[in-house]
């Protein structure tokens, strides 16, 4: 019997140092499919199978919620009506997740086989997948309700891995965190799925009928790739801030659409890629 | 125009040490997507689209070839007559591959509309997911192909590093390398995906007629997850070294197949999470 929400499991190891054996008891971060599906009304059919993701189980309900807006299947909160745990799988291992929408109407089925990367034209390319982001709805982030202090940015990481609750034990699974101007973290969320974690925060804001998220800024503890600027986008976040380092495509997206990009984040500095005017200089040595 | 094989591109960044603002050049990991497709003799339809993947260019062959092989979509090296560049994209920036197969008995299209974590009944769970593993002709590994010293372990992930080219210039790409039981990295491939980055080498393996791999070990950079672990059984590789922690299904999945899954290793020590029966201890402390 699987308990939903278990996070960690815990294992036997054979532990060498530098020589030296010994057995210890360890723990590892959960790892398992979270199928989601679409259920729409009236539909004859049974429902719509979205997509697989290996995830670490808990907040699986923001999980869905948090991927089908960033795949733009979901366009606003009131258009999903509720979210659960399919009923009909037997044994009940909670990794089937129907989201019912309030009508057909709110649903596109093409999307389904539609991605994000593609055009059917040109084959694809880094271009390509900027303007398939600009199709899904996304416009240039404007200047002016957001502005962060540096000191803010510098202390967000500790601050991301201090509300990491499995991190600590298993030190083997990502964070994302939503945080205030201010420096506060509203949600922090972990999954061995550096995309999974991003997608629980947007869903869980999402739920929270919050988005978009115009006043908030995304703290990420490992890199940033094209997804995750991608879905931080979609949710009108303007700036993300990472432990670690950015990709081209990745910087390519953040100038396109205005986002202020920060990689390499510690607690006595950082580097910003793109949209340095929303980050404001408080500390010494400020020019 | 895209070169080929671009793996950095050169970006200018604001970097903030503590409060200290200066512009500096930087070079980050190249990401761009690339699209896989497959090409059937006879076959009047168009190419077979099969998957795009975001990833670092270079190496586009192998990352193709590792990818079909690994998703069971090419099952030996003279099912592949070749792998080229679209020739009729327009422009050319070499982000679709075309692999062409020796002949449509090659190639089960159905198992393009399938996927390594869904079985048709039961929803999805992790025990599923290792059946699909088994299904896909995966049998647990021999004992008594390849040993390989404590000591080997200890110093794969410093050879590791050192063999990266990208990765001392951008501080944000994967790796992974293949090495003999001695410890030699006979070679080593990154990409900003940890998946891309296994595959490139396994379908280095593949186009170079080598596989299985019996008497190798893999070694990555990072975490483990199911995906990682289920790419090298699919590659018959005994053993996996990774710099990272273990997800509780790469540990499912390494037991279930007797493959040795080592994690945290560094210099002075590592875990292992299944299979000691192929780890010889050489250092001294050895009990």
């Amino acid at each position: 019997m699987i308990v939903p929400g278990k996070r960690t499991t815990k294992v036997e190891v054979q532990r060498n140092a530098g020589g030296e054996v010994h057995t210890v008891a360890d723990v590892v971060a959960a790892e398992e499919p979270l199928e989601i599906r679409i259920e729409v009304p009236g539909s004859r059919s049974r429902d719509h199978r979205v997509s697989v993701t290996m995830r670490t189980p808990g907040h699986d309900f923001e999980l869905a919620a948090g991927f089908l807006y960033s795949e733009g299947l979901v366009r606003e909160r009131r258009a999903l009506v509720d979210l659960r745990y399919c009923a009909d799988v037997e044994p009940q291992e909670y990794n089937v997740v129907t989201a019912r929408l309030r009508s057909s109407d709110d649903f596109d089925p093409d999307l389904l086989n539609r991605n994000f990367y593609v055009t059917s034209s040109c084959g694809v390319c880094g271009k390509a997948s900027l303007e398939a982001v600009e199709v899904q709805g996304c416009a240039p982030l404007p200047v002016g309700t957001l502005k962060v202090s540096d000191q803010v940015v510098m202390e967000a990481p500790s601050e991301l891995r201090r509300q990491q609750e499995v991190f600590g034990r298993t030190g083997g699974i990502h964070a994302a965190g939503l945080f205030s101007a201010e420096g506060t973290a509203a949600v922090v969320r972990e999954d061995v799925g550096r995309h999974n974690a991003v997608d629980k925060v947007i869903g869980h804001a999402l739920l929270a009928g919050r988005l978009p998220l115009a006043e908030s800024f995304l703290t990420v503890s490992g890199r940033t790739s094209f997804e995750i600027v991608q879905k931080a986008l979609m949710a009108g976040i303007p700036m993300v801030v990472a432990v670690g380092a950015p990709s081209s495509l990745a910087v390519d997206l953040a100038v396109r659409f205005n986002m202020t990009l920060i990689g390499f984040a510690r607690d006595n500095g950082f580097n910003v890629y793109h949209g340095a005017e929303r980050v404001e200089h408080r500390l010494v040595g400020n020019p």
